[in-house]
Order: structure tokens, then C-alpha cells, then sequence
């Protein structure tokens, strides 16, 4: 990729048009660059009544949207933006290679862990960058989105089997121009640290919230629920530290004080579970399991807690 | 205790006149023994209307009842049998001296681990013998007990830090006796390999199903469920191990297809939370981790289960 010196000098596609890549392509698109939306369910409202974004950084309305309904339609652009949710990636197979440019950049904006390696199994050349989102941000309806707090992206260089691959030049346009748009980031030397430390948060309290029925300041305020997440969080620190990655008891502790000082919190897994959408069971719990296994580390906590998940889930399939 | 051949040589205390209590009281009374029951809701009651129990062994009435609803009130007695909830085990020091004949028998008839050892502190002179009730019975309301299927009682002698006793003299009358009263009985060598037994069924099961809010037949429907059932049986099955109880694969195998074939099955635990009474979780959960801790055993998913429903019951109380 060329090292832009701002967003306009770039064009984007933003395959998964919801709460994350609806608020980030408005944000490049309001900054002049050329972004192209790939939808589905909301791609008539869109085409025809453009995108709208209350945000704490300003409230947008873009009336004109390049928007589409099939990949195929599409241009290839330098940067592609994957902002679906993880229980869709069976789907990437088909929607990649039509949109993104061999010789681009893939932007992986999920959570969870092992997506890269199957994207880049899909698209050999491609720079692949993952990153991790800080956002509270939510679909309100077809082509409405609300931004509530945080927006911070933070970004990571892909490389075979996670190697770390420092702050590359790629990360540092990606940076820039996401920057220049409005967009805080955070660019990191080691995408996988910066993956393990999200899965730290994101098993206990997305899989308890479930699993228990709470929310994050109902699981903080019980003094068994606070040991059981910080047991899991050091299950992660383990897998984390079986590939050499270390996380801290400290880091442990201040995640666990943060948390307890947030507002009363939805976790995402929570709201899909709520609304009767899938869950990210693979890519949060599923991987992180194979990647441990894979190292001859059993995660018994996180493993029960996916369990209990995935009944409730078959449970209400079979219902 | 002497060694009489028939229930009606010997008196009983029954302790706790519940669904338990008061079926085997009432066979015993029925059989012609001398039986005095304490209680405490209930006392008017069945003082002044008896006790009735609507059972697959033949319906009872007994209309005339030794009731009391205060232990200083009652005879000493041969045989007390201990009915009570294991909730209600903080009462045993004040109800158990007035009532137990110091070289009595008690017979403790309730779920979980550790409560012998805790009696026998309280009556050093008495031989306590442990009774494990295989029975499907609920109270229905004041002096009134539906028992509906099963009701084998599992006897074996208590001996410091759970030895085993082998079938003693005592087990031996106790078991006749009750034979005679039509309560079918099975003596056993070890009472601590009968305790670490149930708590392989009770342990999955009566957390899970409190924990997912599933029957029994929902939570073997699932695969993910069976395994995770079947790793919390392995690891009581481990925690046996490390008293030199030996419970095999098989054990466990056996246990849980005959799971499978039970009719949806609501546990004592799941019962008790959807009454709003308070959980067995320190004989069923914590006495089980504690002795397994004793022995330098961490059971992480049995301690997982039991934060979570800690969780449930702190946040209930809270609300």
C-alpha cells in the first residue's frame, strides 16, 4: 500500500454495514474518502435515505451512500474493512475476493481470536491487520446507527501464526488516515497480545452475562463472581502465556477495577443472546480452547462456561 | 445398642417431620414403633390432625401423633433421625442434646459430605451412622406428604475421618428393622464411598439444573451438557480418588445413561430455588472442595458451578 498522508487519498468497502463498520466508514466517508458499503437487509433504506449516525462525536447524516447489495458489484478497493459480526464468517469465503484488491489491505474489526489465518487462507497476498474496537456503539434500526461511548480502534499487523510484527508501515497509514478522520487509535507492535488482552474481558464477562443472566455490574458486585471472572481471566493469561505472551496479575486487577466502576453494561454476547441472534461462541471461546489445546493447555473454567453457552443455545433451537 | 429383631423394640426421634422425615417416621409409626416427631410450621397441625402421607408403598394416616415443637420437650430416644434440610445444620447443636441418648444411634439422612464428622463433635458418645434416601417425595403442605416413587435408604456406619466401619451390629439392626417396616434398605461397608457415589449425580446435576434453569432430561438432550455433566462427575470421581475411593469410568458411564432414561426430573436443588429456600451448598458444594483442597485437589469446574449459584443466591437477596 502507498503511505497516504490522509483518508481521501484511499478508498475503503465496508462489508457489514452495522453498529462498528456503519459509525467508521460514516467517519471516512464524512472525511472525504471514498468508502463503498456492501449490505444486506437495510441495503434499499440506505440506497435510498443514506446513513444515519448519532454520535457522541457529532451526529451525522450521509445522503448519498455507495451502497450495495452483492459483493460482485462493487469496486476493489485499497482498504476492506470486515466489520461482520464472527458468526458470519462462513460467509467470507464468497464475500472477499470480489471486493478486496490482492495487493490491498484487509482490516478485521472483530473480537475473538484465529480469524486472520482463515482470511488469509482466503486471500493469499492480501496485508492482513486485525483490529480490536473499543466501542459502545448499536444498530437502532436500517441504517441507524447510535454511538454511545469510546470509539477507540486498536491496531495490529497480521503475520504467520501471530508472529509480532512491530509497528509496520501499513498500521502506521491505517493510523493516520483513520486519525485524520476523527477515529482514535491505538497501533500495537503485537496483534496477538493485543487479542488475548480483549479475550481476558471478553470470555468472563460476555460467557458469566449469558450464562448468568446479569450484567456486568451485577456479576461485579457478588464477591463469587468477581473470583470465578478473575479465575478466567488467568485461564486466558495462561493460553496467552503458553505462546509467550504475558499478561499480568496487575493487568488482571485493573481490568477487573475498570470493570467494576463502569456503568451497569449489556455485554454484546448478552444482547445477541436477548435479541436471538447467534453468538460469537467460536471465535471468543471456541479458538481461544484450540489455540490452548494446541499448546497441551486445558482452559477447564472457560471450557464449562462454553459449554453452558452452547446448550442454552441448543436449547432454545430445539424449543 | 441392643440388637432387637423387630422396629417396635426400639423408640425414634425423627428430627425435621418433612417429606423425608415424615415418610420414614410415619412407615415406622404404622410398623408399631414408638416414633416422636419434632417440628416446627407444621406442629399445630399435625398435633391436632395427624400425619398423612400419600404413598406408592400404600396411603397413610396416622391420626394420633407424638409431636413436638420443641426438643426439650421430647423423651430420649434409641434411634434419632436427623430430617432436617442440611441448611438447618447450624440447629443440631441446640436440638441434638435434649433428644439423643447418649449411647444412642443417630441416623442423619441428608445429601453432601461432612456433616457426621460435625455431630459426632456434638455427640462424642454416639454412634452415628449415615443414610443416603434414593426416594422421590415432597411435602404438599402441613402434616402432609405425597411420596411418589423410590425409597431405598443407603446405611453405613460413621467412623472417624470417614474409616470404614464394614457392616456393623448397629447397621445390621437398623437395617432389619426398617426392612420390617417395609423401607427398603442397603447397608454398605464404606459410608464414605456411598456419600462421594451420590454427590457424583448430585453435584452435576443439582447445580446445572439450578444453574441453567434445565430438567435433567433437557440438560442429557444436549451434548455439550452430557460432557460437561460428565467432566464434573470425573472430577468428584478424582476427589474420591484422593481418599482411596475408587469410582470407575463405568460408575460413571452407567450413571449417567440411567440419567438419560429418567422422566424430566426437577432436583431437591432446582425445587429449592424455585421455592425461594435456601441451597445445600455447603454440604453438596463446599464440604466436597474443602476435602478435596485437604488433599491438594483443585476441582475447578465443581468450584465454577458453585460461584455461579453462590452468584444467583447473593443476587437474589440483594434485589
Amino acid at each position: 500500500m502507498s503511505n497516504p498522508s490522509n483518508p481521501t487519498q484511499l478508498t475503503y468497502a465496508v462489508i457489514g454495514t452495522g453498529a462498528v463498520g456503519g459509525l467508521y466508514g460514516a467517519k471516512l466517508q464524512q472525511a472525504g474518502a471514498e468508502v463503498h458499503f456492501l449490505l444486506h437487509r437495510d441495503y434499499e433504506t440506505v440506497k435510498n435515505e443514506g446513513l444515519r449516525v448519532d454520535s457522541v462525536w457529532g451526529n451525522l447524516h450521509l445522503q448519498a451512500v455507495n451502497a450495495y447489495d452483492r459483493p460482485e458489484a462493487m469496486p476493489p478497493c485499497d482498504v476492506t474493512i470486515v466489520a461482520l459480526k464472527s458468526t458470519q464468517n462462513h460467509c467470507l469465503r464468497h464475500l472477499l475476493p470480489p471486493i478486496a484488491k490482492p495487493q490491498g489491505v484487509l482490516l478485521l474489526l472483530q473480537n475473538g481470536i484465529g480469524t486472520e489465518s482463515e482470511i488469509q487462507e482466503i486471500l493469499p497476498k492480501t496485508e492482513i491487520i486485525g483490529g480490536l474496537c473499543f466501542v459502545c456503539s448499536n444498530k437502532m434500526g436500517p441504517g441507524h446507527i447510535r454511538h454511545l461511548d469510546y470509539g477507540q480502534i486498536t491496531l495490529g499487523a497480521y503475520g504467520p501464526h501471530y508472529q509480532a510484527q512491530g509497528i509496520t508501515p501499513t498500521i502506521e497509514t491505517l493510523s493516520n488516515t483513520f486519525q485524520q478522520a476523527g477515529i482514535p487509535t491505538q497501533p500495537v507492535e503485537d496483534l496477538m497480545l493485543a487479542r488475548w488482552q480483549k479475550l481476558v474481558w471478553n470470555i468472563p464477562f460476555n460467557g458469566l452475562s449469558v450464562a448468568l443472566n446479569a450484567t456486568t455490574a451485577e456479576l461485579m458486585a457478588q464477591p463469587s463472581t468477581r473470583e470465578l471472572a478473575r479465575y478466567l481471566m488467568e485461564e486466558v493469561a495462561q493460553a496467552a502465556a503458553a505462546y509467550d505472551r504475558d499478561i499480568s496479575p496487575n493487568f488482571i486487577a485493573t481490568m477487573l477495577d475498570n470493570t467494576a466502576k463502569m456503568k451497569p453494561y449489556h455485554t454484546s454476547m448478552k444482547l445477541d443472546y436477548d435479541h436471538d441472534r447467534p453468538l460469537e461462541l467460536q471465535a471468543i471461546f471456541q479458538n481461544p480452547l484450540d489455540f490452548a489445546q494446541a499448546k497441551g493447555l486445558d482452559l477447564p473454567r472457560t471450557r464449562f462456561l462454553q459449554q453452558q453457552l452452547q446448550f442454552l443455545v441448543d436449547r432454545r433451537k430445539s424449543e
